[in-house]
């Protein structure tokens, strides 16, 4: 392939991605429609379909990149952070952040339905790996013992149980906590938490 | 209205809420129509909608029903044990099978959406208090200083989080835990808990 014509096919991937982050944003995944986002990347629908193998390979690419931005923020919030216990707080508090700023792109990593007969790709998989690598730091300062396959067990562990919490509130569900003291609940829970990790 | 059509009304009411309970446990409220519930009940779809307001009324009363058979499964669990500690890993254990056990069902309390113009009737919300009530029991034990508004928010929190860890693993979702340890990181997720609240 030119260089020119790979770069313009990079720079309709890059405007897909946009796009169709953007009608994501707005709207969530429920309604989206290649023919919408084709048309308002100006590209043809064939173009999208040799772009990404279909729309759930383009929404999983958007996932992604949601995953490492809530990365990020995690990673910069924990610097100048040293004692692991206020480290572990702060994580569950940006990440209620991030839910709350991100609200609809944040919600489509955890609707989307990824096709029960394709496996999910290694990229993506590797993508959550380095996620939970990040709440693994603070938990070993709290369980010098462990392994790392137990502390990524409790990462997981820990973040869906602060998952949970943040879910069932923001989407005024069963068991919601009123999103008034949803941060302080977060919170009480994470002191609770590391109080039974140190007993 | 005269005994014997009441009698038949209520016949129909029942019939309905079968019908429609034994689909949504098949195949979830996705491809729930009204169309299909009536022919299986064998009425007409006006008689369903004589009977409920609408689809989203008859979902909420099989909700409700699921809501109150979980109550009923956790309150069974509860018999014959006296230890705060032990009641509590045997409320989230007991929580985890009505899980598995009602897959679909119990998904569908979490995944209807009810119409937001429209409140929730209170008969739905005093359902889910006396849930969150049964929960708070041993919970008073372990915190006996609190008052009820404070343990009801407490029950609410552990509740959400540990349906987060139950949720994301049955959904095979990231932060996923694997099916055949669930039940064990859920004891030791619980006793963290237990240990927290005592220390």
């Amino acid at each position: 392939m030119s260089d020119k014509r790979q770069a313009k096919k990079e720079a309709l991937r890059t405007r897909l991605l946009e796009v169709t982050t953007e009608q994501m944003r707005q709207n969530g995944i429920e309604d989206l429609r290649a023919r919408d986002i084709a048309k308002e990347a100006g590209c043809a629908v064939g173009s999208l379909y040799t772009t990404f193998e279909d729309l759930d390979d383009l929404i999983l690419h958007i996932n992604s990149n949601t995953l490492q931005s809530l990365g990020a923020a995690l990673a910069l919030g924990q610097q100048e952070i040293d004692e692991p216990a206020a480290r572990m707080e702060k994580l569950a508090c940006d990440y209620l952040d991030f839910a709350l700023q991100n609200y609809r792109l944040w919600r489509a990593v955890f609707d989307h339905k990824w096709p029960e007969e394709k496996p999910v790709p290694n990229w993506h998989l590797d993508n959550q790996h380095q996620l939970f690598l990040k709440i693994a730091i603070p938990l070993k300062e709290l369980l010098p013992d462990a392994d790392e396959e137990l502390l990524l067990l409790e990462a997981r562990t820990l973040f869906a149980a602060i998952h949970g919490i943040i879910t069932l509130s923001l989407e005024e569900r069963y068991a919601a906590v009123q999103k008034s003291i949803l941060k302080q609940q977060i919170i009480k829970f994470t002191k609770l938490i590391i109080a039974g990790l140190r007993a």
